[in-house]
């Protein structure tokens, strides 16, 4: 998406990556296997330091083991793993202070050269937050003699004051040019493609507009359930967890304007652009569904309300569908419905571009030949990829039209896509905030789904493993 | 392309095939296969019956025994064969006259109770065009009780004057809608898709003009030289033979607005209005070629002039590239080229729609990363089919395009396509006349080509199983 040149000739500066929450579920599910992936395909040499800091009470040695398991397993010599670790791993406890934090950096810099370029990245919880910034700040870690990137996983803020009060948290400490805040559905390869999809194909761009297009559906669909998550996901909901970050950035994307350069704050500020050009949306635009028992891959799956964990008086919404109307010169009038749910029959993340029917049917002879709208599907996961349904004469007499597909996928032309971690710490370690989510287009965010949170009544119930009967749970390619 | 039901429901009326040139080429290598093909596909019963009429002295049992055995080569049982020719066939030698023709045709309608539906169906040279027409004429066989249809097959004249005076002997004896005027690329799957992919399609109608579009190709390459068939060939020239009666006909469905209705008569108003908004060539809008001994498929050829009957002085040409205008309000602008040509490297028949570049190209950056137009092939034969290239990121860092094809094969979705002559005899048959080529299209084929004709300077030469040197003759995926 921006101007830096490939993998191959990225040349990294010698930095230091302090991690908040490096025991952590997060650090040890997607972030430090990404930190390995990116060392697999590069030779780093020794340009990259890392720094754990937690609450627990590690020493250096008994984190470099840790990591190093984690090294071994992925397939790494013995050789290498020890090497790396013992040359570029360290560990502090945060509850020595702050102070004693910007020692130990200090320390580290010195004793291994590096010119002070520092990435704090916050692998934490929210309760944690302003504190953490508030204490890099008392040891004067805003800045350094090289550069100084702060990393802010979501949730960013729970409503629109939580998130303007996390945004001023950040930005008495740090420039908006520091900050760096993951939605890493942003770097999906798929998504990242949306730009170069739309501005490259003049035959796409040059029909992208309320003109030709009906109406657009973004789905992400979800079998999984709770997974030990009850107390986050119900004070949470779907919304909050999907909608509000991925699915908002991934409309940005379809309909935002061409941008002046593919750079990151032309993107950025055409995407805010979209964000305001929509109103908050009311209640009769949102659908709020429950899964209750049932069966999923086969499977017999409890109700939410029976989860562990699940209140019984929870109004939590485990699926939702939300009309948008994008009132601008482009999109007035094209209805983009977002859609998330758990306990669906199927995992599926996927753009519908549902195309106008032709203004006069020349085929509809006696009720027996149905013309249906062109529909183009891109599929952000699983089986990357896009397919164009389209309409043909069946051969043989008569006029009978059939649907077919023009179809393409990633796997068939480019093998296995990149992890979308990975993407994102390259791209960090470069500056390049493109695919990062800026403060004010967290703000739109909540702004315009605010009347759409916590509301207090039952969700729709549907039966897990199922679309529903109620007509807005459908499978996404009946978009 | 028409409103008439589907195979299996449509019913033929009871009829008479008489066809002239029984025994010729035409009829041994196109039309009886097809009769066949119709025949297996459908329980007749008795409802078609074939009177062969010809120069040779054959009596009815001597053309039923040439009949038969081409149905056993097909597979019939014996029993079916020798029931239907001797049930439905008959022969009359047209030395007889056509008194006696016409007292035969009598004849055989009382013996099998036909009520006077009949086809004339003309596959004779045009040298006894005329005298034939005339002679139908004078035996008052220009109608019946039934309806009566006549069918003529290309050359439709050899320019505008005898194109002229061909439909005015038609339209002395017969109407214009009992005139089925037979271009069997007209009858291809693919070409009769055509109007169902751009009128049920709005992603591609709406972007199928001059703002778009950046140019149309269609080509015909062969790799075939002259097939035995010297003498007409160096008299007509791939102008005639390919480009005035095929390509012009496929340009007028790739480019007509759309019809009032799928019906004959308002698609082939369209279709001459496109041919209207054509002004005659211009001799730089003409490129020539003649192919020199070469090789094809490994096999060494002579050139055009060592070919066997082509006279030394011939300046007939057997490649044409010929640049169309089309000055009408969706069209002015768009360059359409024609193309076609023998002894070259592969066989293809393929039309080629070029959208226009992005007018920004937001991924040139430093020159590495080329944004490619969006090109839609529609291939005609051989594998029949669609398909779209579309540039995509390649996936990892950096914004580099590369151009992938979103494809569809007939044969994937429906297997093996009807053939053009079954097609068209049963559209015959129903009275159908949308893909038979009217009087006035013929007509406005030669005005448009008129000034390309019979030039009096030599070809540019190229060597036969290739592409050439000059720059117009080249691959049409390089289109």
């Amino acid at each position: 998406m921006s101007a830096r040149p490939a993998a191959e000739t990225m040349g990294f500066d010698s930095h230091l990556i302090v991690l908040f929450g490096a025991t952590g579920d997060l650090a040890s599910r997607m972030l430090i296997p990404a930190i390995y992936k990116l060392l697999d395909a590069r030779d780093f040499g020794d340009t990259m330091h890392l720094l754990g800091v937690g609450t627990s009470d590690l020493d250096d040695q008994s984190f470099r083991g840790i990591v190093r398991d984690a090294l071994l397993e992925r397939g790494w010599s013995e050789e290498d793993a020890v090497r790396w670790c013992d040359g570029c791993l360290s560990y502090q406890s945060i509850k020595a202070g702050f102070g004693v934090l910007s020692e130990t950096i200090n320390r580290i810099e010195r004793d291994h050269g590096l010119p002070g370029n520092r990435v704090f990245y916050l692998a934490i919880p929210p309760s944690v937050f302003d504190d953490t910034i508030h204490g890099l700040a008392s040891a004067s870690l805003t800045a350094s003699h090289g550069w100084t990137r702060l990393v802010v996983e979501k949730p960013f803020g729970t409503d629109l004051d939580s998130a303007r009060h996390l945004n001023s948290v950040l930005h008495q400490h740090f420039t908006e040019d520091q900050i760096f805040r993951i939605d890493h559905y942003l770097a999906k390869e798929t998504v990242q493609n949306l730009l170069a999809f739309r501005f490259a194909n003049m035959l796409f761009e040059s029909s992208w507009n309320r003109s030709q297009i009906d109406s657009i559906e973004i789905t992400v669909a979800e079998t999984l359930g709770l997974e030990g998550r009850a107390r986050y996901f119900d004070g949470a909901g779907i919304i909050r967890d999907i909608i509000q970050n991925h699915l908002l950035q991934v409309l940005t994307l379809v309909a935002m304007e061409p941008p002046v350069r593919l750079e990151a704050d032309s993107i950025r500020d055409e995407k805010v652009k979209v964000l305001r050009s929509i109103y908050p949306v009311t209640r009769n635009a949102v659908t709020r569904g429950r899964y209750e028992a049932g069966e999923v891959d086969g499977v017999p799956v409890p109700g939410y309300l029976e989860e562990d964990g699940v209140p019984p008086s929870s109004k939590t919404e485990t699926y939702a569908s939300i009309r948008i109307d994008v009132d601008n010169w482009r999109w007035r009038g094209v209805p983009f419905t977002l859609r998330a749910g758990k306990r669906l029959p199927e995992r599926i993340t996927q753009i519908a571009v549902r195309y106008k029917e032709p203004p006069v049917s020349l085929f509809d002879m006696g009720g027996h030949c149905q013309v249906h709208a062109n529909v183009l599907y891109i599929t952000l996961q699983p089986n990357e990829g896009f397919h164009l349904t389209f309409d043909v004469k069946r051969p043989g007499e008569g006029m009978e039209l059939v649907t077919q597909d023009l179809e393409f996928h990633y796997a068939d032309a480019f093998g296995q896509l990149p992890d979308a971690y990975e993407t994102l710490l390259a791209d960090l370690l470069v500056g390049d905030q493109t695919l990062f989510v800026r403060g004010d287009e967290t703000e739109e965010a909540w702004r315009i789904l605010g009347p759409a949170l916590d509301l207090d009544e039952d969700p729709l119930p549907y039966r897990a493993g199922t679309w529903g009967t109620e007509g807005r749970l459908r499978r996404p390619e009946e978009a």
